[in-house]
């Protein structure tokens, strides 16, 4: 489906994702000759990607009146964490694909895949400490206080889910997803890039805590559209294998819904199937779980999920953004929610 | 060996060492009540440890008349750091022991050891961006600035030593050992500390790479030491698994020396053990290993090395601190380079 919200969407996104991206080979480059390092820290940020989260911050910034120059380094330095966060999300959750090609790990191996994250988060914290040239140390400072408050949500939430897998956890409701969501996906992709582009736009003149429901809903709605795209979309267009989620064990609000709803001896074979080690989980295990979603109707809940979520979204922008001129940027944020669940 | 240095050493690192822990035991109380991940990041720290660099980072600091609690934030940021290093090593390394019980992923796993890591990262900047408080924002901005290049070093020097494994490495000579190692272990060890406390001593008043070449050839000896160690020393007082570098396989520079020494019929089989994956190597394959360095005067060659290294330590100590008063830290960054030969 094509809309105006949609067309508004891509066409930022292609402006300012060039432009992230073009800031960001400058980091990748070695800052002394041939390290071991430098030839694979690019890897993952070639394969392309949308750069919404870098696209947003340096939108939120312009929404006040910042030039884009102001916040290009900390969109860059997110776009390097993200990277980081996937080469070793990939590894924790034995991901097999991403953006099309097989994993860091699968080809170089888990301890070379777990350095070269390393080493972009490494990496990220140099622009970061560039801010102070153009912005003054004060607000740099403030960047780097909000930074690492956006990292510890992204550690906490990914503890949550990496305990579920671990514990097998079945007793788990929508509540507890939202929850490791926010902290997983929805502080590092919508909260933290409205967050840091209004600190720059207003130079600290803003209270923050504004954009956490905005972000929250939004980032949620986001999270939850790529769990049905994993079950759902096309193969090609989504860069990772379909029902990877299933293979993996991870507990979708999918699964979390097929648990609450299913019969007693059918939870019991979930719970059975879950327990196993990645590599026991049989084709036929994953045929039977993605049956009984459909059977239950999981993703049809999970749909109604998502676009309420975007909804919400859409209501809680008004809130976020009070008093700020019109604008193409101020227009992007709030297609977003529309967006976030039209995106194939 | 009990020396006047060796005295001083202990005192100072027991001192110093006592209140970074305590300092660093504020960082690792969660933010927020209950989220998995507080239970497993103290778990190293509080394993013990010598904290021989937040001590050095302190003694640097005050030797130039700063007050412990300048230093003391910074000294507590690189403990955090040094623990995620080691919870990834352990990974990387595929090590069973650290400081004398199971590393953290043969407890919990590899994802959620990697997380814990992560986790340590992010706590890290916590004291970086408290240094604000006390020293202001330039000079936290500087101290910042030494950490993303001693972090850089790090990784570097960690891609460096996992290439070597991973393409079975066997023509390395003594110079890439040392260049190996003042990446991966001498820029975060020796010469961040000097730098960082010399930075917060003089207010960023004095030229900080005067501190490379001491450092480099102190973290040289001292990781030159902990090899031999690995090899000779008592495994209680030490905490991992004696010949754990010849079962993982790790570039040791007993094994580059003995590369380059043996026959070639015996490099022949080097190297086939040492192409072998980890749990493919037999106890036979490291006992014949072992006896090969001894026959060819490995550690001998190695320890002389070490001495060499801490010899020219002493020397560069009196350049990299000229003109500092005496003062019971200065003595003690002095001894540092007696002591780290002697240490069991």
């Amino acid at each position: 489906m094509v809309t105006a919200a949609s067309t508004l969407v891509r066409g930022v996104l292609e402006e300012y994702g060039a432009l992230a991206r073009t800031a960001l080979r400058a980091y990748l480059r070695p800052p002394e000759p041939r390290n071991e390092i430098y030839d694979l820290v690019s890897d993952y940020p070639q394969r392309g990607g949308r750069s919404l989260r870098a696209s947003m911050c340096i939108a939120s910034a312009r929404a006040f009146g910042a030039p884009v120059e102001d916040a290009v380094n900390s969109a860059v330095a997110l776009e390097l964490m993200h990277n980081a966060f996937l080469i070793h999300d990939d590894v924790e959750d034995e991901s097999e694909e991403r953006r099309g090609r097989p994993t860091m790990h699968k080809i170089h191996g888990v301890p070379i895949a777990i350095n070269v994250g390393d080493a972009l988060t490494v990496l990220s914290l140099r622009p970061l400490i560039q801010n102070r040239a153009r912005l003054g140390p004060r607000i740099a400072m403030r960047v780097l206080e909000e930074t690492e408050r956006m990292a510890r949500e992204t550690v906490e939430g990914q503890a949550i889910e990496l305990s579920w897998r671990h514990d097998n956890a079945v007793d788990l409701g929508e509540a507890d997803y939202l929850r490791m969501i926010l902290k997983k996906t929805c502080w590092y992709t919508t909260i933290y890039p409205c967050r840091v582009g209004a600190l720059i736009g207003t130079r600290d003149g803003v209270e923050l805590d504004r954009y956490l429901r905005f972000g929250f809903f939004l980032g949620a709605a986001f999270q939850i559209q790529d769990d049905l795209l994993n079950l759902l979309g096309d193969e090609t267009l989504y860069g990772k294998e379909l029902n990877g989620d299933i293979w993996e064990g991870k507990r979708t609000i999918m699964l979390i819904r097929l648990f609450g709803v299913c019969e007693p001896e059918e939870r019991l074979e979930l719970r059975r199937i879950f327990g196993l080690e990645r590599g026991q989980r049989t084709r036929e295990n994953v045929r039977w779980v993605r049956e009984l979603m459909e059977h239950y109707g999981c993703t049809e809940y999970t749909r109604d999920l998502a676009h309420g979520l975007a909804g919400a979204a859409m209501h809680e922008f008004g809130l976020a953004f009070p008093g700020v001129p019109d604008s193409r940027d101020k227009r992007f944020l709030e297609a977003l929610a529309t967006w976030v669940i039209e995106r194939a």
